[in-house]
C-alpha cells in the first residue's frame, strides 16, 4: 500500500493507494485515532457492490456502522434535499462531534458528504473513499466540498479536509469504460500542468489505461496524487495561486458544459476541449510551441475524448459562462495557459476578442483521421 | 474607540467598541483591504434604525451596498429557508469571492449570515456590527456560526472568524430592558469564570448597567470582549478544553431552555439558573466556597434574573436533555464548575444522582425578598 502525506500542519492526512486494500480500511481508521459511530455516504449501486466489504473491514475494529446508501450517483445527490436528508439521518441515529463519516463512491458523493461532515455541529471528520478513477486522482484529495443550488454547480461549499483518504485501484473494475475516459482527460491536466516524464509516460500507456490494466492505473493514481498534494499542501484554500494551476483547461471547460444544452457535455470531454482551448489560445498568444499543443492534441485523440467543440455549442452562450466564472477575482478573468508540457502559468487581462476567435477556432479544427467526436 | 485584537494568526481581527462609531465603518472595513460588493444582513426592525447609517458610511467609501431585511428577529431566523434566502439574495445581485456579508443585528443574525458567508462558494469574509448587548459581549466575537434544524438549535453550523467586529454600544439605547438583563447573565458569567475583579465591578454597578448607562456599558462590553478575545484566540475550534470554560452555567442552562415548554425561558434566565446550578453542584462537591456561591446569587438577583428553577420545568426532561448536549466527548458529559469567583475547572464524570439532587434543590431555594421569579 502506497502512503502519499498531505502536508497541512495540524490538518495533514494520508492518502492510501493500493489493490485490494478495502479490508485494511477499519485499522488505517483506528491508527488515526478514530472512533466510535460511522455514517457511510453512498448511492445504491456502490452500495450494492463495496458496502458490505467496507462495513465489514470497520466493525471488525470495534466501529459502530451505519450507511445513508440514498444518493443519486449523478450531480443530483449534491441537493439540497439529500444534505439534509443526511443531517437527519446522523441525529436519528444520535451522531455527535466523536462521530464520523465516510464518503464512498465517487466525487459527488465525496462533495456532499464531505459537506455534511464540516457543518454538522460545527464539523466532525470524515474520510474519503473514492471508487471512480476521477475521485482518485482528483476531487478526494484536497478538502473542497460542495452542495449544487439550482443556479450552478458548486455554489455552496466549504474547505474541509478529510482526515484519511482510502483509494483501492481494485474498485475501478466495475467503472463504466466512459468514466475511465473521462477521468482520463484530467489525468492528462496533471501531465501538462507539473510533469512533462509522467506525460510521456501518458503517450505510452494511455490505451493500457483505457483497458484498466490495473497496474498502471495504480501508478497513474499515485503520480497524480502526489501532485496533487503537492499543490495543495502550497495553497489549500486556493488563495495563493498555486491551486489556480489545477484550473487547467477549467474556465473553458466550465463554460463548454454551462453552454451545453442542460450540462449533457460530461466534465472529462468539457475538460480535454478546456485544454484545447487554453493550448491554443496560449500558441495565438505566442507562450506555448505548436509542436506542443500537436502532442497534446495527440494524446487527448489518443483517449478517445474530443478535440473540436461541437456546432451545438453556441458561441454567446460560452462567451456569456465565462464572464460569470466563479473563479474571477474582482472581476477579472484569468487564464492557466501551458507554456511547455509539464508547466503552464496564469495569465490575466486577455482580450474577449482573442477569447472568441479560439473558440471559433474549436469548432473548425481539423480532427485529423483518427478523430471519434465529429 | 477602543480596539480588542482576537489572536489567531491568519485569521486575527479586531474587534473594534465606541460610542457612536458607525460613521467611522465604512473607512474601517477599507483599511482591512475589503473591497466591491456588501451584502447587509439584518431584521426589518433594526434595518428601520441602523440600515442607512450602516449604509452610508459604507458607500461613502466607495462601497456597493446591497441589504437584505427579511430576517425575523428571533431564533427563527436560523432556518433552512432564510439561510437559502440569502445565498440567492447573494447570488441575484452577483456577489463573487471577492464581495462580503455584514451581519447587522443580534446573535441570530450573526449566526445565520455568519453560516452564508462561510458556505457561500467556499467562503466569503463577513464582518459583525452587533446591535445587542448579548451578541456584543458574547457571540459576535469566535467565529461560531450556525443554523438549526427542526430537531434543536445549532445543529448546523462552521468555526469562520470574521474580518472585524465593530460594537456601537449607542445602537444599545435602542433595545428592550429585558434584552439587557438577559446579556447581563452572559456578563455575569465573564466575571466568574476569569476576572474577580470585574466581578467587582459588576455588583457596584450593575443598577447602572440595567438603566442603560452607556459609559458603563462601554467598559463592561470593553471587558468582556477581552477574556472571550483572548479564551478564542487560545482554543479557536473549542478543541484544547479552554473555549470549554464559555460554557458554564450553559450545560444546564440549554437542558433547562429545552426542558421548557417550546423552550419559552428566555436564554440569559436559562444561563443564570445554569451558573445557579453549576454554583450549587461546585458547592455541595466541596469545591467551590458557599460564601462566593452566595456572592453570585446576590449579583444574580440584583439583575433581576431568576435563581429558582419553575416547577413547571420537568425534571426527567432536563434529565434526557443533559444527557444529548452537543458538547460531550464519546458520551462522556462534562460540567464547568467553579472554584472561587474568577475562576472555574472542568469537571467530568459526575453521577446523574448529584446532578438530579442539584436540579431538585434549585426548584427549592428560597430566593428571598427580592426574588422576582416565584
Amino acid at each position: 500500500m502506497k502512503r502519499i502525506r498531505v502536508a497541512l500542519k495540524e490538518r495533514s492526512y494520508d492518502v492510501c493507494i493500493g489493490k485490494n486494500i478495502l479490508p485494511l480500511l477499519g485499522k488505517e481508521i483506528r491508527r488515526i485515532g478514530l472512533s466510535g459511530k460511522a455514517l457511510i455516504v453512498t448511492s445504491p449501486k456502490i452500495a450494492g457492490w463495496y458496502l458490505g466489504r467496507v462495513s465489514k473491514a470497520l466493525r471488525s475494529e470495534g466501529f459502530e456502522v451505519f450507511s445513508f446508501s440514498k444518493l443519486p450517483s449523478d450531480e443530483f445527490a449534491k441537493s439540497q434535499k439529500n444534505l439534509f436528508g443526511i443531517y437527519r439521518h446522523l441525529l436519528k441515529n444520535g451522531f455527535d462531534r466523536s462521530s464520523f463519516l465516510i464518503a464512498l463512491g465517487g466525487g459527488v458523493v465525496g462533495d456532499v458528504a464531505g459537506f455534511a461532515a464540516s457543518t454538522f455541529m460545527r464539523g466532525i471528520p470524515w474520510i474519503g473513499v473514492p471508487t471512480t478513477l476521477l475521485a482518485q486522482v482528483d476531487s478526494s484529495i484536497g478538502g473542497k466540498t460542495a452542495i449544487d443550488l439550482p443556479d450552478g454547480k458548486n455554489l455552496i461549499g466549504t474547505f474541509h479536509q478529510p482526515r484519511l483518504v482510502f483509494s483501492d485501484v481494485e474498485t475501478l473494475k466495475t467503472l463504466p469504460d466512459r468514466e475511465i475516459k473521462h477521468a482520463l482527460a484530467e489525468i492528462i491536466k496533471y501531465g501538462m500542468i507539473w510533469d512533462e516524464n509522467f506525460f510521456r509516460l501518458l503517450e505510452k500507456n494511455i490505451l493500457r489505461m483505457k483497458r484498466k490494466d490495473l497496474k498502471i492505473l495504480l501508478s497513474a493514481v499515485s503520480r497524480c496524487a502526489e501532485i496533487k498534494a503537492r499543490v495543495v499542501g502550497g495553497d489549500e484554500r486556493e488563495t495563493k495561486g498555486l491551486r489556480a494551476v489545477l484550473n487547467y483547461g477549467h474556465t473553458f471547460g466550465h463554460a463548454f458544459e454551462a453552454a451545453s444544452r442542460g450540462w449533457s457535455m460530461p466534465h472529462g470531454e468539457a475538460v480535454a476541449l478546456g485544454m484545447m482551448a487554453a493550448g491554443r489560445l496560449a500558441c495565438e498568444l505566442g507562450v506555448f510551441p505548436w509542436r506542443d499543443y500537436e502532442r497534446q492534441r495527440t494524446l487527448i485523440q489518443k483517449a478517445a475524448l474530443p478535440v473540436r467543440l461541437p456546432r451545438s455549442v453556441k458561441l454567446s452562450r460560452v462567451l456569456e459562462s465565462i464572464r460569470y466564472d466563479k473563479k474571477k477575482i474582482k472581476g477579472v478573468l484569468r487564464f492557466v495557459l501551458p507554456v511547455k508540457i509539464g508547466k503552464v502559468k496564469v495569465v490575466s487581462a486577455i482580450s474577449a476578442e482573442k477569447v472568441r476567435k479560439t473558440i471559433e477556432q474549436l469548432q473548425e479544427i481539423n480532427a485529423g483521421s483518427c478523430a471519434c467526436h465529429g
